[in-house]
């Protein structure tokens, strides 16, 4: 293996060993030591790959946008409009068990990004790619009459991103009430909210 | 002052240093010795007034709910319906410094609330009075022609308090996109979307 792609390949790997430590036992969990342990290097044997622990963090916060993101574009294709929003959200919902390590991992940085400037840029900046993507697909779906006229695009962007996060975290504390299929339906009854109604004469509801 | 309140009093003001150094520094930064410090006690003198450390963060936890209810209850007066799902939904954003406080206290608490089986339950058991407040009184609304017929209450219910809940994070770690104003209207439109509309003859919109 070329030695650049072995030291990426590596510092995924310490990076995947801290996500399973704060998964099992949480951020105050995540020491150096252990890390270093379960990733399989000597006590100090990270200092290779991450300057410090700040450094380690700031990937290891980094990996959960990035691992959604890198599901999204695969699942949205050539999907647009209100078919590629609904694909990043589901990518960003709790939904399985992969999906819910990225979920309880993302929660365990939010307390020290409220007081690390750097992680909260990682998190403002994801947030603000997201919030460019779904701007871009609502316009779409505006300018092929998908949406609805008034819909305000702000709003709907807004409430997608504040719904999204909330159920990173009230799946994880409060699992008997948000199943999978409700928290799809939530998404979904957003959408149709803002869709433009085109009845189908073929599907009539009987009755 | 009675001993027994003296005593609760003490608990009250060892919660709420406990929440400053907190909001201050992060979950990490609330060591027993600097809570003694800030609540004016000598290192150890905390044990007369909580067992150990578990205790007081339960009663830290406790205190971000006790407080959005109580002043939920002031609020709300005789409201019912969706006044009432109004005015709690606005004491649990963190529109003001005091409900900021509030929310970085509450995120702090999460990491450690999902791998800790009690903390856990102070959330559920708040968020399970919370979504009974919010079902009474759609059926209420629903009971009085407030809201449409085929409004479904569950949904309502989870889309309000995932909605909050994302409200809690958001404007923590993404302060520049997450107005107060946006954060009402948020709640608003997703009120209105659901109240029956009943149009009234002096107030047409002229155009």
């Amino acid at each position: 293996m070329p030695k650049q792609v072995d030291h990426e390949q590596r510092r995924i790997e310490i990076v995947e060993a801290t996500w399973r430590i704060i998964a099992r036992g949480g951020f105050a969990a995540a020491t150096m030591r252990e890390i270093a342990a379960e990733a399989g290097f000597a006590n100090g044997g990270l200092k290779h790959y991450f300057v410090n622990k700040d450094e380690l963090l700031v990937a290891a916060f980094q990996r959960t946008f990035y691992r959604i993101n890198e599901r999204a574009a695969l699942a949205t294709g050539e999907r647009t409009g209100l078919a590629a929003i609904r694909v990043l959200c589901m990518e960003m919902l709790p939904l399985d068990r992969e999906r819910q390590v990225e979920s309880r991992v993302a929660v365990a940085f939010w307390d020290r990004a409220a007081s690390n400037p750097v992680l909260m840029k990682v998190h403002a900046d994801s947030h603000a790619i997201w919030r460019h993507f779904f701007e871009q697909h609502l316009e779409l779906a505006r300018s092929t009459g998908e949406i609805r006229e008034e819909v305000a695009t702000a709003l709907v962007v807004d409430e997608l991103l504040w719904l999204t996060t909330g159920l990173q975290v009230v799946p994880l504390l409060d699992p008997r009430t948000t199943s999978p299929i409700n928290q799809v339906r939530i998404v979904d009854t957003v959408l149709d909210r803002i869709r433009h109604l085109q009845p189908d004469p073929v599907a009539v509801p009987a009755g």
